[in-house]
């Protein structure tokens, strides 16, 4: 018999329509007896350490999303990436006092019934969060997106919008070592200065303040942008498309203003796919998995000198994890936005 | 001193907005000294056998397009590929009596000042015609697109639009021979029923009786597109969007519904690209020109053992070809429509 302690949850409330809002989530406190049932099969009873507050889980919230629907369960609680600690295992690969991460439930014990989704850290001597980050799906999609998807050269122009974002701010820096021009957008001040004076970008402007993101481009980009890093969509993704070089390429990674809207902004520039001959490729970062083993000790290197910076926007307590989620959605994080549930 | 004779020409009125007609062209019996000048550089003198009516010729129509536009002049003639006869020559890769394809004038004989853009014929045991064709740029287009841009896998589903033009009906015949299952559009019972008795599609629809081109695509494919051969864009890809199965891709071709509208019309569904991980690409057939030996050698031979139908919609004089050209935007073509301007 384990002892039984509390377990506070965020439960998935209902099906969402629009915009989320902190009250489809409801935050409870439960118990959990730390100790894994004799019928748990090969489950994996973990302690949370940190939560990641990722765009893609808007998709979950909705009742029906393309063909490879995953959805929440109204009254279950809420799942995602995280950072754990193992604390019994019925799985061969993970053993008790293992630090892992993959997906986990938003609680503060979780018993994983698909143990083949956590992963474990190949290095510890770097903060554990970065493995909601830098170091986990955010940093494979901006390395599997950048080199991968988009064929970087040398000299070439990059665009990213959402920049200063947990997958933007490195495909900026990932696109300065490789000897790009990088402009980004964002949606504040604060946040595009974080591109220009932290991040290296070579420029970066605040969307909300162009009426016309046309224009906008044609002024960071008189000669065209040879590589988009989308991240937005919609009225973004149009004006784009009209300043695309011939050859160009567009890495789509996320339409975050989309995700709530009841029906999608029209797109209206593809002809320009067609007279440029964009290649236009939307991805997710584990169709890239075979190649984290060497993205992981890439970037851990490139940290580790000072290389690329990480910018994380860190939350305390689970009680704070709806508000946390939903302010991604209205552009209140500044990084990458973190929940912490327990010190390591 | 060459020979004066009628040379009558098609020449482009004024830059069109909206819809064409037959009357932003005018054809004119004007005159030509059969014998180039002495100042004419590298020109050839060809006299023009067939020409071809391509969709892609009204982007040249409108004033600007893209970052690499190219318009007719107003007041001079129509230019596009076509079939012709060397003259006179003073560029070393051509001499008098050859048969070249390439890019022409709409005029009877024609002085082609960049002969770069004239091909020589590798066969001439079929009908010269088909270089505007199977064997020349919609030939080549349907060839890269289908094996290079979608790099189709044996027994997937394919779905091409406007599949019974110059470009569709091949598309479809190398997909049938390499294994796929295909279907096709088009815009008339005539055209359906070329697609599936004599091109061997799978099958076909007229896309204009479906009041919901979302249900029909669900109809013909319940497990999902694995390739979409684009030559229309607006409605019907959207409709496509959402029957696109995880990794399909999207060889975009054309967008016909879209060239003569003023706005062109929004696609909303693109967030699907994302969600199932969707490559998508626009190109053009000489991004592929490396290829054309190779393309060539295997089509002639696939004609030459019946394995490839070939179908043209061909009408006689020059002073039909702009009803030709604009005949298409209205789909009264039924197959490639080709002008024939003299005999071989």
């Amino acid at each position: 018999m384990g002892a039984v302690v509390p377990n506070k949850q965020v439960l998935f409330k209902d099906y969402v329509v629009g915009f989320p809002k902190e009250s489809d989530m409801v935050v409870t406190a439960g118990e959990i007896t730390l100790r894994l049932p004799e019928d748990a099969g090969n489950s994996v009873l973990v302690k949370s350490l940190y939560l990641s507050c990722d765009p893609y889980l808007r998709s979950f919230m909705s009742k029906l999303v393309g063909s490879n629907a995953q959805s929440f369960v109204p009254g279950k609680p809420i799942f995602g990436f995280g950072v754990a600690k193992v604390l019994e295992s019925k799985y061969p690969d993970h053993k008790e006092g293992d630090l892992v991460w993959g997906t986990i439930g938003w609680e503060e014990y979780s018993i994983i019934k698909e143990p083949q989704n956590l992963f474990k850290m190949k290095y510890t001597d770097l903060p554990l969060s970065y493995y909601t980050g830098i170091l986990g799906m955010p940093g494979l999609t901006a390395y599997a997106g950048f080199f991968e998807i988009c064929a970087p050269k040398s000299g070439e122009s990059v665009y990213v919008s959402a920049a200063s974002g947990a997958v933007g701010q490195l495909v900026g820096q990932f696109a300065k070592l490789h000897g790009c021009f990088v402009v980004g957008s964002a949606g504040s001040k604060e946040k595009v200065d974080l591109l220009k004076n932290k991040f290296g970008f070579d420029d970066a402007f605040n969307y909300k303040e162009e009426s016309d993101l046309n224009a906008a481009l044609k002024r960071y980009f008189p000669e065209g942008i040879d590589i988009y890093f989308e991240n937005v969509g919609g009225a973004m993704l149009d004006a784009v498309l009209l300043n695309m070089k011939k050859n160009g390429r567009i890495a789509v990674c996320g339409m975050i203003s989309q995700y709530n809207l009841e029906k999608a902004e029209g797109v209206f520039n593809l002809i320009h796919v067609l007279l440029k001959s964009i290649r236009m490729v939307g991805f997710q970062a584990f169709d890239h998995y075979h190649i984290y083993p060497k993205f992981v000790e890439e970037t851990h290197r490139l940290i580790k000198e000072g290389k690329i910076i990480y910018v994380e926007d860190i939350v305390e307590g689970i009680e704070n994890a709806p508000a946390a989620l939903i302010g991604l959605f209205k552009g209140r994080n500044v990084g990458k936005q973190v929940v912490v549930i327990a010190p390591e």
